[in-house]
C-alpha cells in the first residue's frame, strides 16, 4: 500500500478501506507520511466526506494511536462529557462536582483556549495553586478521594489527532464534520470512557453555525460512538449569545461559585441540568429515580450546599487554595474599568458571541497564537442579556482587566466597537427560548 | 494576504483573485509557502475547478516566474507544438524538418520520458553524438543555420510549474484540466512563442482516456492561449493503438528516417502533416497557397528528399554523427529477441498503447523512475496494427533488446503478458478511422 493510492481513493469519492485508513494513521504517527500527503487527503476528506464506517475507524485508530487510559477502577460505568466549545461556558467547573454528589465519578482531560473560545483548564489556573498537571498515576487516588479529577490533555493521547489538528490548522481544513468528529471521539475513546454526553454548542458563539450543522455533527459522533460501542447523547445548546453573565477566567470561576451557591443564570442551570441528567442515568447512578424527580435533585443539590462542598473539595485536592468560606483564591483580581453603553432603547434581540469572544481576547482574557499569556483577570461581565429592555445610554456590559495588568486605550476601543457590533437592539420584546435545542442519542 | 485565505476560498468552490493566484505563485517561487499549503490548495483544485481567467493567470504567473524567452530574432511568427504524449509517438523529429522546409523556424523544448510516455530528448539522444544540453545562448545561431533547434528544458523555464508539478505527482494531484492546461501552457509561453498548436492525444496510450475529456483539455489550453493573446489550435488525434509501427527510442528513430524518405506509415503521416499545416499557416508561410495545395505540397516533402535533407542538416548542427546516406549513426543496435504470436484468428480490434508503453519500459526503453537508466535499442515493432487480419500463431510483434544490453526472461515474459493483454483480435473487420479525431480552434 502507499499514500498516493489512499489520497486517489478519497480523491475520486471512494470509501477509504480500514487497512488503508489504518495505514494512514500509522504513517501519520510515526512521521513516515510527509505533511503534503496528509494535506493532501484532508482536503480530499473535506470535500468528498466520509462515510461512518471510515469515521468510525479513523476514530479508533486515532484513538490506539497513543496510551489508552484504563478507568476499570472507577465506581460504576465511566463516563465523559466533551463540550464543542462556546463563550462564556463554565459548565465543566459545575458539572463535575453536581455529578460527583450522586457519586458518578469522573476523569475530566481539558484543553487551553484558543481564538474566541475559552478553555476549561485555563479557567481552574485562575485558582492559586491549583495543579492542572496531574499525572495520570494519580489519577485513581484523586478519583477515589472526591470522585473526580481534572487535568490537560496528555501528549501521549490519541497522538495522531494532534498531528492531524496542527495540520489542519493551517490548510484550512478544519470544517468538516467527519474530521471533527473522529478528532473530538479519538480523545473519549482514547480517555476510558465507555459513555459519552457531547454538548454540541450551536449559534454565533460556536464552531456549529446552524442548527442543522449541529445536528449534523452531533449525528456523526453518535453513530461513531455507537458502532464504537460507546452510548453517546448528544445535548444541542444554543450559544447565540454568551452563556451566563461573563465570560474571561476568573470572572467565570467567580460565576461557577454563585452557580454552586443557588445564585446561577438560568441559562447555565439548564444546560448544565441537561448534561447531568444524561451524565447520571448513563453512569448508572440515578438510583431508581423517576426523570422527574432526578432533575429536580439535581437543581436542588446546586443550592442545598452539596454541590459547593464538592466543588472546594476538588479545588482543594488538586492543590487549590481557598478561604475559610470554601470560595477559592483567584491569581488576580479583575478590575471594572469601562462600560459600554446602549446607542439604541428597544429589546436586546441577539448577542454575537464571536465578537464577545473576540472582544475578550483583545481585552487580554484569552490567545490568538498558543504561546500568548493570559490576562487571569480580564473579561466582560454583562448587565443585560437577550430579551432585556434597555434605554439609550445604559450600560450593556462591563470591560475587565486584572488588577495585575493594564490595557491600552486602543484595545479597549476594538473591544468597545465589537461589542457594540454584537447586541442587536430592536423593538420588539423577542420570544423566550430554551438553551436546550435538542437532544439527540 | 495569507495562503490560509487562499487555501479557504478554494475550499469554498470560489474564484481566486488574481492578486491571490500571484501571491501563490510566488510563494511557491521562493518557497515562502510550505508544502503541506501548495498539496491542500491543489488537492482543492483538483476538486473544485478553475475557470478560464483563474487558469490564464495561473498560466500567466508561472510563466513569468523564470525566463521568459525573446524569440523576436525569428523569421515570422514564433510558433510552439506541444504534445500530451503518447505511445510510439515521434511526430517531433519529423515535423520540425518538414516545416523547417516551408521557413517555419523553431526552438523545440522538450522532456525526458517518465512512465509508459517516450520523450523527444530521449530519442534525440539514441543518435551518437547529439547534444540536447544547448546553451540557450547559442539557440539564434542554430536556428539561424538550419530554422531549428532541440533541447531539453532549461531549469530556469517556470519553475514554478516544476516546484508544483513535482508534488502534484507524489499528492494524486495530476488529474485536473485546469492545472494540466496551465502547466502546459505556461511553458510554451515562457518558452516565446506567439502561436501553438497543441497534439491532444485521446485514448488507451495517452493521458486522456475519452473525445470527452481530451475536448476538455483542449478548449481549457485554447482559452488560456486567447486570454494570454497566443493563437493556440488543438489538433485531437488517436492513442488507441501506437502511432506508426515501432516504439523505443532508436526504433522509432529509425522509423523517422523511413518516414522522411517517404517510407511512412499512414498515420504517422495523417498526423504530422496536420500539425504541420496549421503551424505553417499560423507562422504565416503558407504562400499564399489553398489549404488543399498546401496539405499535398506537405506531404510530396516527405518524400521528395527535401525534408530528409533538413533532418540531416538538424542532426549534424547539434553534433548528431551521420552516415555519408545522411541517415543518423546511433548509440547501440536494437536486436530482436522473442515474436509474440497471436493466440487467435481474426482481425485487431485495438491495441491498447498503455500495455504497450508498460510492456516497452518493462524491455528497457523507458523509466519508471526519473533517475533509471534506459536501454536505447530497446522497444517493440508491430507487425500488424488494428484493422489487420491475423491468424493463431501468426505474429503481433517483435520485442526488442539492444545488442549492448540484455532482458531477462522474467521481464521478457512479464512484457510478453501486457502484449497478449493489448492486442484484442474479433471475428469482424473494425470501420478504419482517422487518426485525426477533430481540430478545434
Amino acid at each position: 500500500m502507499n499514500m498516493i493510492e489512499v489520497i486517489t481513493a478519497k480523491r475520486d469519492k471512494l470509501s477509504l478501506t480500514d487497512e488503508q485508513i489504518e495505514f494512514f494513521v500509522e504513517g501519520v504517527t510515526n512521521g513516515t507520511i510527509p505533511d503534503y500527503q496528509i494535506s493532501a487527503l484532508l482536503m480530499a476528506i473535506v470535500l468528498n466526506g466520509m462515510d461512518e464506517r471510515e469515521m468510525t475507524t479513523l476514530t479508533l485508530e486515532m484513538a490506539k494511536s497513543g496510551t489508552q487510559m484504563d478507568l476499570s477502577y472507577m465506581d460504576g460505568i465511566p463516563v465523559d462529557k466533551h463540550s464543542t466549545g462556546g463563550v462564556g461556558d463554565k459548565i465543566t467547573p459545575i458539572l463535575l462536582p453536581l455529578i460527583a454528589t450522586f457519586g458518578v465519578e469522573t476523569v475530566k482531560l481539558s484543553g487551553r483556549g484558543l481564538g474566541f473560545t475559552g478553555g476549561t483548564v485555563d479557567k481552574f489556573e485562575s485558582i492559586e495553586g491549583f495543579n492542572v498537571e496531574v499525572d495520570s498515576k494519580d489519577f485513581p487516588e484523586l478519583v477515589k478521594k472526591t470522585g473526580m479529577v481534572i487535568s490537560g490533555q496528555t501528549p501521549d493521547l490519541a497522538p495522531a489527532d494532534k498531528i492531524l489538528y496542527s495540520l489542519r490548522d493551517v490548510t484550512a481544513t478544519v470544517d468538516s464534520i467527519p474530521l471533527i468528529a473522529s478528532s473530538i471521539m479519538s480523545k473519549k475513546i482514547a480517555g476510558g470512557a465507555k459513555a459519552i454526553v457531547l454538548d454540541v454548542t450551536c449559534g454565533s458563539g460556536a464552531f456549529m453555525k446552524d442548527i442543522k450543522m449541529a445536528e449534523d455533527l452531533a449525528k456523526a459522533m453518535i453513530k461513531i460512538g455507537n458502532l464504537a460501542g460507546r452510548k453517546t447523547i448528544a445535548v444541542i445548546t444554543d450559544m447565540d449569545q454568551p452563556l451566563g453573565r461573563f465570560c474571561g477566567n476568573i470572572l467565570e470561576m467567580q460565576e461557577v461559585v454563585n452557580t454552586v451557591t443557588g445564585k446561577g443564570e438560568e441559562d447555565v442551570i439548564e444546560v448544565v441540568t441537561e448534561l447531568a441528567f444524561h451524565l447520571i442515568k448513563l453512569a448508572g447512578k440515578d438510583a431508581g429515580m423517576s426523570d422527574e424527580v432526578l432533575r429536580a435533585e439535581i437543581r436542588a443539590r446546586l443550592s442545598d450546599g452539596s454541590c459547593f462542598e464538592k466543588y472546594t473539595e476538588l479545588i482543594k485536592s488538586q492543590g487549590g487554595k481557598v478561604l475559610a468560606s470554601g470560595a477559592p483564591v483567584y491569581v488576580d483580581k479583575p478590575f471594572s474599568c469601562m462600560n459600554v453603553c446602549s446607542p439604541d432603547s428597544g429589546y436586546v434581540q441577539s448577542v454575537r458571541a464571536d465578537l464577545i469572544g473576540k472582544a475578550s481576547v483583545i481585552l487580554g482574557a484569552g490567545r490568538l497564537r498558543k504561546t500568548d499569556a493570559i490576562d487571569y483577570g480580564a473579561g466582560i461581565g454583562f448587565y443585560v442579556k437577550v430579551g432585556d429592555r434597555v434605554e439609550r445610554g445604559d450600560a450593556l456590559c462591563a470591560l475587565y482587566h486584572g488588577e495585575k495588568s493594564d490595557v491600552s486605550e486602543d484595545k479597549l476601543f476594538d473591544a468597545m466597537e465589537l461589542i457594540l457590533e454584537a447586541y442587536q437592539i430592536g423593538p420588539e420584546k423577542p420570544e423566550k427560548k430554551s438553551s436546550i435545542l435538542s437532544v439527540i442519542s
